[in-house]
């Protein structure tokens, strides 16, 4: 058994330490008790610890305080984006029923835009990407002018949270903004690790979550433009614009703007050591025989994201890649969704072109601010090893499966 | 200017301040990174902290582990039992449209309840309370009588936030049962200060809030039934038994536990202690000519949350009440919803039958764990004055209304 204290831990695009300046402000929110939307000076303290917060993740976003709206974390935000801006689009023209989103989301995305067919008459147009994972703008193009009139929103990922390739997001949005589509991204894998800058991109919308640059888990944004209507999924007592309600959590939302404070201070500096580190993993990793790099990193750098490298590795099982990794210590994820045990493979490589047994075969690697030089030494003495145990038992199971059919 | 720091705090049940277990308990998550999702040593210790969480909070609130739906916190699972459990019903017979409600539910039930109306089809039953804020049974059994088939789901309050009314929810559990209709509660006011046993209370679901005993904000548990289908708010990653999605936040769920181990642990001892102090705030109350304790208090403080105590004051606004208050270093609550600095008289005190001028003229005041005799003394010493001033205040008002219309 690996003891989690002292593995190497590369799935920080999973979910990243809590930095110490973010852990300093919740316990220092704490320090006092205090709803924000209570009129005394308790809670007028809390509510300027909020606000102060909103404005210090406004100015990291390039966005006004006002677009900043609290929530319980990325899969809320792209819920309430997908539902509350579908619902007002249509309820303006019932014609509205289309939503243009790429076939490499998140599920976040992809679950509450399949629920708005199922169940709320939606029609879902899904883009194609190319086999580095990345959505050509003229698709979106296309589609917006084929369905001129009927089209909802758009939603498109800033930055792909397993292969890492970085979207054409300005183009995207000027596309949108120019057919009067609001346009919504996905942006929880890009902040902090790419600069994002809500203004300047021209979106109407922009899911953000606080663990994924070092800020706590169940918390999150949607910056929102204020001239895009919203319906509410939650409805109370009228907080954040009326478009979240809930007593907001005033420590998570001072820890998320001091973790955002401290990751776009530092973001050009960790990006070139982070992508360093990277590269050296991958040249560890890209030794071996029959593996390939995915994504943007071997076409174009600059379009991937620094700290992901996602690999497949011919004849083996993600899984059991993952399981005797984590044997010796390295955690990293197999990038794709796997409920209860199951393990499929993954939409976005699938969406790739990659055939289903090398989609099964891919490891995640995602390196943040604890990763140094020392355990990319520790997956260089052990991979080999691992990958040769790896195929052996893929061989085994193939052997199997040939004699006794599909188990 | 009152300093927070110093200040009497009796607005606990706008918010607690979190226990000291349960920031230990945070920040011990804090010390590892992993997301409850991932496979690998770091992913399985969070899953461990989660669950472990899950199975404490569960044996704290007399239900099962598999019951126990982790949630943003009380408004989120309101919406979500109110939305998921009617859109299932509905679901199963059309004819099941109709959702009986009291009147005075906290605004995270009324507006999900109201949405409901104004956009999917519901009709509301709202239920009204006596004059010390209960609802009868009888009037729950005259409904689902009148209305036999076409009930989607009854949602009544554990407690009253506002003037603490314990109500009867066992009874009104079972009538429901009875006609096969699932019952929830809104259970925020009521968890870690009464005795609360879901399994015994027959309930279907019951919704809890960590930051009102003692847990973090931004947490919170939707405590439902295996067999009471519930269509989720947030999809996604399908966690929390596909009801909830979104990656869980471990640290929280550890906080929420931890503070309830302890609301739970110390319920009798501290709802006495605080039960004393709220009898001599209302001694100190109920010298001033003009005040009259609200709820069940005066009638069978058996049936009142132990450290609540609302009072009407009349010719007073209980803003200028609070903000005299506050200045004295005294803070407490109007007790009413207020937003963007507009002050209504609250749904809960009309609907008891106060009137919009008594209802205007009230406070509520909360106890917790932190308060002492001093905090009443201190009360004591200031309230005379505060109220002449405040009653000054509403004569020059209503004077210059006279005058000069309504302003």
């Amino acid at each position: 058994m690996s003891s989690p204290h002292s593995a190497v831990y590369l799935d920080n695009a999973a979910s990243t330490a809590l930095v110490p300046e973010a852990a300093a402000a919740m316990t220092a929110a704490w320090t006092h008790p205090g709803n924000a939307s209570s009129l005394h000076g308790s809670g007028r303290a809390a509510r300027r610890t909020l606000e102060e917060s909103r404005e210090s993740i406004a100015r990291d976003l390039g966005a006004r305080p006002s677009e900043v709206i609290f929530t319980g974390g990325g899969t809320e935000s792209d819920n309430l984006a997908l539902k509350g801006i579908f619902a007002a689009r249509r309820c303006e023209d019932r014609r509205r029923r289309k939503i243009i989103i790429s076939a490499v989301e998140h599920h976040a995305v992809l679950d509450p835009a399949q629920w708005l067919a199922d169940e709320a008459g939606a029609e879902l147009i899904v883009l194609p990407v190319d086999a580095d994972g990345f959505v050509r703008p003229e698709s979106v193009r296309a589609a917006l002018e084929e369905h001129a009139g009927e089209i909802a929103l758009v939603s498109v990922m800033w930055a792909n949270n397993e292969v890492g390739s970085v979207q054409p997001i300005a183009e995207i949005a000027r596309l949108g903004a120019e057919a009067g589509v609001p346009v919504h991204s996905d942006a929880v894998a890009a902040v902090g690790h790419l600069p994002v800058d809500f203004a300047a991109s021209g979106l109407s919308a922009m899911s953000v979550a606080a663990h994924k640059f070092g800020g706590p888990q169940g918390a999150g944004v949607l910056v929102i433009g204020r001239d895009v209507s919203c319906v509410p999924l939650l409805h109370g007592g009228g907080h954040e614009r009326d478009l979240r309600s809930g007593t907001p959590d005033v420590a998570s939302a001072a820890g998320m703007a001091a973790a955002l404070r401290v990751a776009v201070g530092e973001r050009e500096e960790e990006a070139r050591r982070v992508g360093a580190l990277r590269d050296r993993l991958a040249g560890v990793l890209g030794a071996i025989e029959g593996v390939r790099v995915n994504g943007a990193l071997p076409v174009d750098r600059s379009l991937a994201l620094p700290g992901l490298l996602h690999v497949s590795l011919a004849g083996c099982e993600g899984d059991s890649l993952l399981m005797l990794l984590d044997a010796k210590g390295v955690e990293c994820s197999t990038g794709s969704a796997c409920t209860a045990g199951v393990a499929a493979a993954s939409h976005v490589l699938l969406a790739m072109g990659l055939d289903t047994a090398t989609a099964r075969g891919s490891l995640r690697f995602s390196l943040g601010a604890t990763n140094t030089d020392h355990d990319i030494d520790v997956v260089a003495g052990v991979i080999g090893e691992v990958v040769e145990r790896a195929r052996a038992a893929g061989l085994l199971s193939a052997t199997g499966a040939r004699a006794g059919g599909v188990h």
